[in-house]
């Protein structure tokens, strides 16, 4: 199943389920009244969710009506919890090079996570507002999934069956301000402005063989203002979902509708690119001794879309998470 | 004013007022459905409140009933952010020593804050369960504030204005896996189970002069097993709540509802004790050469009550808040 919150006024949106193409949507909110609503008593929902999708992707649906991404707020646009992992390790280890931080104790072994805001996602079209250009702005492509109610201590293995919907993540990061708070070791905060989310959030058997293993194994097409400039294949986890999920509940239960991520997906091999300006960077520094890449200026635009193995960007198949497309401006000035 | 939230069986509960001297309740769910509703738009209802609030101190509502601090879930069960700043230097000091890290940048300068989980708050008087005493549990006696939407980039001054209510807070702490989550960098995740709350959260007028400069002037009473263990100074804050606000704030808007904590009360003081075990083993390891004190045990007690200057520990008036009275047990084995 495939699912989207719509902007309707209210806080929290209005769920709709999606057809497969993306093309056509359906009201949920019959069912229940927000996607987290859905989340916390999926296994009553899901049999009339289940019948209405497949009516709906038959053309059955006489309610039904098209798809419009550009109103589609986050799937949760506010989550009870946000834990983002860092499980691409070639990524964590040039990320070392980049901050000048010493080397993370355990890396290869225990999963490094940092506990984000969840009170305000962005939406896949939405313009992000930013104070400060000299911040360091860069984009972060990941992938995610979201559980429902996971007991305190789980076991990696069990955990995977917790995982309900896959998403994908723009995780929005202010380089300029991530050492200092990294030094400080309380993690990030002012360093992570609100995340944002591809349109659509789907249920795990809509990748088929593309989800195994607790992983997306998918490429994550990213363009910044137009140009290619990474296309990292989500396969290459080093730690999987379920080991993610198991870590984020080692001391404490997690809510239904807690969002894991993924951490920037990052892949050794050069052709791959990069999900991230700083990784770009750091590459830079190594072959030139210098970076060449800048960061971010208000008015530019990142576009971030998974495709399965066998569609190139350009290919008729939709991609089954939608595309984030996103501008970054500049916020107004706060009363002061 | 001074609210609380009533368990009803459900994820968020049932808001209520409660009287001045916390003997009697009533409700409040025909003006908001929950507390967070309420902050959502609260000047909209805050003159119903009010006129509540006044005819519930009098007397002269009908419908009212005793409360009681046992039915009470945290104010917030669930808040959309927790953010936790450690504003008493001289506890972030001593933690320095304690956890071996080098020292934090600009420490006196920019507050530190940690993005805690808040989708799992405990009320006052829910026992605690964790999974291993191995871990170093530990309480940390708090306050705290909870604002209504805050823009980003807001100054120190303005937004004092945001504060809608006061509370006390126990933030548990698992001190055998903070040092490593302080030296990862990522900030505490698993040193950080599910944070608790004193059973009511209290406009600022209901503090009078204690509350002023954005702090909480009062004592901090915190018992364990019975015993005295700290009475440490709320006004001792090097940052107000004001400069915490912003700090949270500097690069995003924050949702109404959004909490932020002080960090561990803390005096420089030896006669004002401690709010927290790791404290007091520093202190110890300071004057003997090695902590003499254990971190808890299964079966434990912990008290936390703030108290106005003029009154002790034991005097009639009561303390605003009520009491954190809460048990730590072992948490059931999860299904592995």
């Amino acid at each position: 199943m495939k699912f989207a919150t719509l902007h309707d006024g209210s806080r929290d949106g209005r769920p709709v389920l999606v057809s497969r193409d993306l093309r056509r949507a359906v009201d949920a909110r019959d069912i229940a009244p927000t996607l987290l609503a859905l989340l916390e008593s999926w296994d009553r929902h899901a049999p009339a969710l289940q019948q209405r999708y497949a009516a709906l992707n038959a053309g059955d649906v006489e309610a039904a009506f098209d798809f419009d991404p550009a109103l589609a707020m986050a799937p949760l646009p506010r989550a009870p919890q946000w834990c983002d992992g860092s499980a691409f390790l070639h990524h964590g280890r040039l990320m070392e090079r980049a901050f000048d931080t010493p080397p993370i104790p355990e890396f290869d072994t225990v999963p490094v996570m940092y506990q984000g805001a969840s009170d305000d996602f962005l939406g896949a079209r939405e313009v992000v507002r930013l104070p400060d250009e000299a911040q360091g702005i860069d984009f972060e492509g990941e992938f995610g999934v979201i559980v429902d109610h996971v007991p305190m201590g789980i076991a990696p293995e069990r955990a995977l069956a917790h995982v309900r919907l896959l998403v994908q993540i723009n995780d929005w990061s202010l380089r300029a301000l991530g050492p200092r708070e990294m030094k400080a070791g309380f993690g990030f905060l002012q360093a992570k402005p609100s995340t944002s989310f591809a349109p659509v959030a789907i249920t795990p058997d809509e990748l088929g063989s593309a989800w195994h293993e607790g992983r997306i194994h998918m490429k994550l097409h990213v363009g910044w203002n137009g140009e290619r400039f990474g296309q990292a294949h989500g396969g290459a986890m080093n730690f999987h979902f379920g080991q993610l999920i198991a870590h984020a509940a080692r001391t404490r239960r997690l809510s239904a509708g807690t969002v894991i991520g993924s951490g920037t997906v990052s892949n050794a091999a050069s052709e791959a690119g990069s999900s991230c300006i700083a990784e770009r960077r750091v590459l830079e520094i190594l072959a030139h001794g210098a970076p060449r890449t800048e960061f971010m200026r208000f008015g530019d635009r990142v576009r971030m879309e998974a495709r399965f193995d066998e569609a190139g960007p350009d290919a008729a198949v939709p991609a089954p998470f939608g595309a984030i497309d996103q501008q970054v401006l500049a916020a107004a000035p706060a009363e002061r």
